[in-house]
């Protein structure tokens, strides 16, 4: 099967068309047909080659909504069945880590594309079934894709740290992530907070779930979250930022700035913590896209051609997408 | 009543003898007869000045055993009983961190000496019997001194962080904190591993209940250990040491380095942990002394008269202490 899709054929060159051929299918992969894939920095990132890690041709995409088309003879899922595909193609179902699910931090998984395989900028594309998800029936796939990665990602901190709605929530960077974080942390019942470096995006974090609103030239006060959500990979002010959180708070990082200076003093006589995060494993990304329909949290989309896929990399790339951008394929 | 001990009169000076009055007792509070106290090296920080926050003249001494020997109308201890005190006179159990039982990070609490108050290296102490602690009958005061402050503080991350048999722990740094980290790990039945700058504790590490010994030149192997607990306040080389934690893995801080520069890469994508750790709460400080009566955890001691201070000091500021130097008043 012949495969169309637009791949960067070099480190930050534009994307171009490239075909690439699949024959026969593993025991558990499936083809699926592509309806929408949503872009996020990431993909930017592997483009630019910015983690050295990039092969190319690299065909981007890893939120991925489409159609099972073709199936692997020991694949669970039905021919023409809707599904959903993110970041992790599979991982290795045996190590320490694995046996945990914590299959979004396996060492030996392997991504949707990147090193022989072809992500959803793409009219098809092979998945391992075991790392597919359903779609609420009720969620279209314009909105279900963004949720793949952007919405794990912010999802997974509430669940694993066991945040309640009787605590207080800042999101810091109302973009792709942070707006999905904002109605996250609403639905969860949390006091919420947005944390932006411009006053524009005011209106719109409080309609997407903050009740607070606060920029770098008019902070936060002191001791007044038990959590904050970084969704951004600039350098920040860290001991300010620690200094937001209330004693026994945790500063979550979902996203990798350069670097991290802090003084020893803001966390250990407060108790704070400061952690990371990386989307989440299967078990949440699923628990993720029912609780999203249950709360009927979307995301905030542009939807563009594929053809036009270097205009929509150029808006994300100058922070003008609002708030995500979904390909129709 | 006129309570004689030894103070520092200004920063960096050897301490002398002081004497100072006590006339009526607040409602809590008792008059405790010194018998032992531990020296810490927050004692030595707070003798330096060295966080901007030091009174004088300043009576040190916060690993306080005595008996009780006179009582306020509302303390619930008795004249004639042997208690134990710590850091913390009183916090002040009506904010939102002393109704968690968090009495150990009150914004408000007040330390045994310092401001208006004197220390334990003195024949009496005064003390707010709510913040005195029970011994285990078998546990001798000269061991039970070292436990009040750097027990607590070592005891606390394994209740705190539910610590399991299962998991390893390393200790970082086998001095007064790190000799007993490595008992309660060993009591908790984790595999625990010693970090020290040199080999030479390697011997003494073992007894205390390391199954392996590292140091710096000879240092652990990447994703390791569940928990790493640095006692130490020098400069480390941090995306080391934070990549000898497993995935999920936590680093905690129970001392204060000076700076902490690390990449957050060595974070986000195996969803490491940086965190504090102050002292104990009243709760886990009288769990930790039946725990170390139960498990006969004992510091290693130097025991020396309260008219050698100097000299004991001068001892734990060129780490020639092995492990606690506690003085017999």
């Amino acid at each position: 099967m012949q495969i169309h899709g637009y791949a960067a054929f070099q480190a930050k060159e534009c994307l171009r068309p490239f075909s690439y051929t699949v024959s026969d299918l593993k025991p558990f992969e499936v083809i699926i047909q592509v309806s929408h894939c949503g872009i996020c920095r990431t993909d930017l990132h592997m483009i630019e080659n910015a983690w050295n890690r990039s092969t190319y041709p690299l065909v981007p995409g890893h939120e991925i909504v489409g159609v099972v088309v073709q199936k692997g003879q020991l694949s669970r899922l039905a021919v023409g069945e809707r599904v959903a595909v993110g970041w992790v193609y599979s991982s290795c179902l045996e190590c320490s880590e694995c046996l945990q699910e914590n299959t979004n931090i396996c060492q030996y998984k392997t991504s949707i594309y990147n090193r022989g395989r072809y992500g959803g900028f793409a009219d098809f594309v092979v998945a391992d079934s075991r790392f597919c998800f359903q779609l609420p029936k009720q969620m279209e796939s314009v909105h279900a894709a963004p949720l793949l990665c952007a919405g794990a990602t912010v999802f997974a901190p509430f669940i694993n740290y066991q945040i309640q709605a009787n605590q207080s929530v800042a999101v810091i960077g109302i973009g792709g992530l942070g707006h999905l974080a904002l109605q996250f942390s609403r639905s969860f019942g949390c006091e919420t907070s947005a944390i932006s470096s411009t006053e524009e995006k005011q209106r719109e974090a409080k309609e997407f779930g903050a009740s607070s609103f606060y920029t770098y030239e008019n902070p936060p006060s002191a001791m007044q979250f038990h959590y904050i959500l970084c969704t951004v990979d600039v350098e920040l002010d860290w001991n300010l930022v620690l200094s937001w959180l209330k004693p026994n708070g945790v500063l979550c990082l979902v996203s990798r700035p350069k670097t991290f200076h802090f003084d020893p003093a803001m966390i250990v006589s407060t108790q704070r913590s400061i952690s990371g995060s990386n989307n989440a494993n299967r078990f949440l990304v699923q628990e993720m896209l029912l609780f999203a329909g249950r709360f009927q949290i979307r995301p905030k989309v542009e939807e563009m051609p594929l053809s036009e896929v270097n205009t929509a990399l150029e808006r994300l790339k100058n922070n003008q997408a609002r708030y995500r951008i979904v390909l129709k394929i």
